[in-house]
């Protein structure tokens, strides 16, 4: 028989709550004979503030035994900038090697777009996760003083690109329309976009089927918000694909409705899924979180774990759920609930 | 008698074209106790395919000797990416020192947008301009080979970011709102994160009456196009700027319209003015370009050189120009006539 062996890390804010919702939604799509096992862990502000830990190697050992991992949000203004930030969610993505950042945008009917028009966007962005700009090279000297220089690092290599790179060709070749777009800084960054543009170009030789286009970052956010469905598959490294994806997310739909992989293809260590959002401690406690973007993050969950019909039921309720929202807003439970029904229906 | 001694660039593609307006309209906005020299020079891809130069040592003795630059675009296809980009526009803005590059954006009535209603959008990005992941920093290892790795160093100074960030402030206490908006990346880019937000926050303290604000890069793309209406001034860093300006372009009418300045405040080395769209090679000389960002940027300039009422009288008259376009498109030449004809009416 099958079974399911999840972490779940709610984490800080309204991660508690949508995370709740996430696995009520799991529970009801999941057959009979699939045991779903859920180990929760107590990561974040919370932690940090009573133990002074962020993330140790025993937990990592712990997190590193299970299938997959669901996760609400890390963050609290209680926390000093980058703390949690490099100590936990970069630490983990590092540690367990989850080179592919997988963000799909989908607009859904009857959702709306801060966009004129209702534009058809429907694409996916590969971010690289594991170099770029978030290694963590760098430094400061002189701090404080006047005479101080801060250097960042952004560390790129043809083993870490191409393996990306591969990815997202493949996630191309696999769609309808068969479009992959590169997006970087090769005027400026020469050094890390020259490697990117070479690789991309030398992947595409294998890969004739898949048309290719490559644009500026700075000219890719102007088409984010001029030319949404222009995009199918987009490659980009670690610092362009966070802001890109927060872009997508804001033109389709809002982050209310992102989902994120963050994607180790090897099986070696258990993929993490998360939705985009943040901890929103503004609004924590309040029910009032929309936790479809958590449920469309265990859709990926389960798409990635292979089960792919139970996957496309709950991104069909989350769909409909959103076609048929009235002007009444409902509680975080409420929508966990109605989406619940809908995907046991 | 006064006397404007100003370089000119047409450089590439359109740039020709709207340049010829920018001069146009700077003639007929001239009192006419202002002498206007003018000294053009051939710089961009012609120039570099002749002779493989791209900026030289006397070429920027020659430059220096201006009180001001305009320039219309600098790029071409057959050059290949980073050459022009590298050896022409940022080695200037290196070379004479322009660390503030002006980028205001603001929506004028009539102007269409891709956003859905009509927000009110009336900000200006400070955008460092001489350092971070611009300087060139940065390498490549065993290139071409599965081993290569290539590095870009952000490089940012206690020195380079104050001055920078001073400016900004200086030009929020200057504005009715008087607010200040710093975006960075400070949880993930921490040296160069926390440089930033300490001189941010250690200038604040010298102007009370500045209203300040810190965003996340990747949170600020979504404000801009959910809630443009929140900012201000903008104060960034080089490529974040570059990523966010061309987004507000897009949101606040389109490239078509948005005018850009790279200034040494010092006066010490001329300061450079230029539209953000590039040389659009594929409409080139058709007479298909907008020449009002080219427009708008001299407006800058006259502004920067201290003639404000005619920067004012050249700002309304494109505004009035954009409110009262009709259907029929207008050639680069006729839209520069009509503004020429406004400034000087
Ligand atoms: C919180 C932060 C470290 C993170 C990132 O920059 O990757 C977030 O913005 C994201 O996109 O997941
Ligand atoms: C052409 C390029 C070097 C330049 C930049 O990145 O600064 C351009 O995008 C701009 O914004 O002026």
């Amino acid at each position: 028989s099958r079974s399911i062996n999840l972490a779940v890390i709610p984490g800080d804010g309204i991660g508690q709550e949508v995370v709740a919702q996430g696995l009520k939604v799991l529970s009801a799509v999941l057959p009979q004979d699939v045991k779903l096992e859920t180990k929760e862990f107590d990561f974040g502000a919370r932690r940090y503030h009573a133990t002074g830990e962020t993330l140790t190697d025993a937990d990592l050992d712990a997190l590193k035994k299970h299938d997959a991992i669901l996760l609400g949000a890390i963050g609290d203004p209680s926390v000093p900038s980058g703390v949690l930030e490099r100590g936990f969610l970069l630490k983990l993505r590092f540690a367990f090697d989850h080179h592919v950042n997988l963000r799909p945008s989908k607009l859904l009917p009857g959702v709306a777009t801060p966009l004129a028009g209702q534009p058809e966007i429907d694409f996916v962005v590969v971010r690289e996760g594991t170099e770029g700009p978030y290694t963590g090279n760098g430094g400061t000297i002189r701090k404080g003083t006047p005479h101080e220089v801060a250097t960042e690092v952004s560390v790129n290599t043809a083993f870490g690109v191409e393996r990306v790179v591969r990815d997202a060709f493949a996630r191309a070749q696999a769609r309808p329309r068969k479009k992959l777009a590169l997006i970087h800084k090769n005027n400026v960054l020469t050094f890390a976009g020259h490697l990117w543009t070479n690789i991309f170009n030398k992947v595409a030789a294998e890969f004739p089927e898949v048309t290719t286009e490559y644009m500026h970052v700075d000219a890719a956010t102007i088409y984010l918000v001029t030319q949404p469905e222009r995009f199918d598959v987009i490659v980009t490294d670690n610092l362009f694909g966070d802001i890109i994806t927060d872009l997508a997310a804001a033109v389709s739909g809002g982050i209310g409705v992102a989902a994120s992989g963050n994607i180790n293809p090897s099986g070696e260590f258990p993929s993490m899924f998360e939705p985009v959002h943040g901890s929103a401690p503004d609004i924590a406690g309040q029910g009032k979180a929309d936790p479809s973007a958590t449920v469309l993050s265990v859709a990926l969950l389960l798409r990635h774990l292979g089960y792919d019909s139970e996957a496309g039921r709950i991104e069909d309720a989350v769909s409909a759920d959103l076609a048929e929202r009235g002007a009444t807003p409902r509680t975080t439970d409420e929508i966990g609930d109605a989406l619940a029904a809908r995907v046991s229906g």
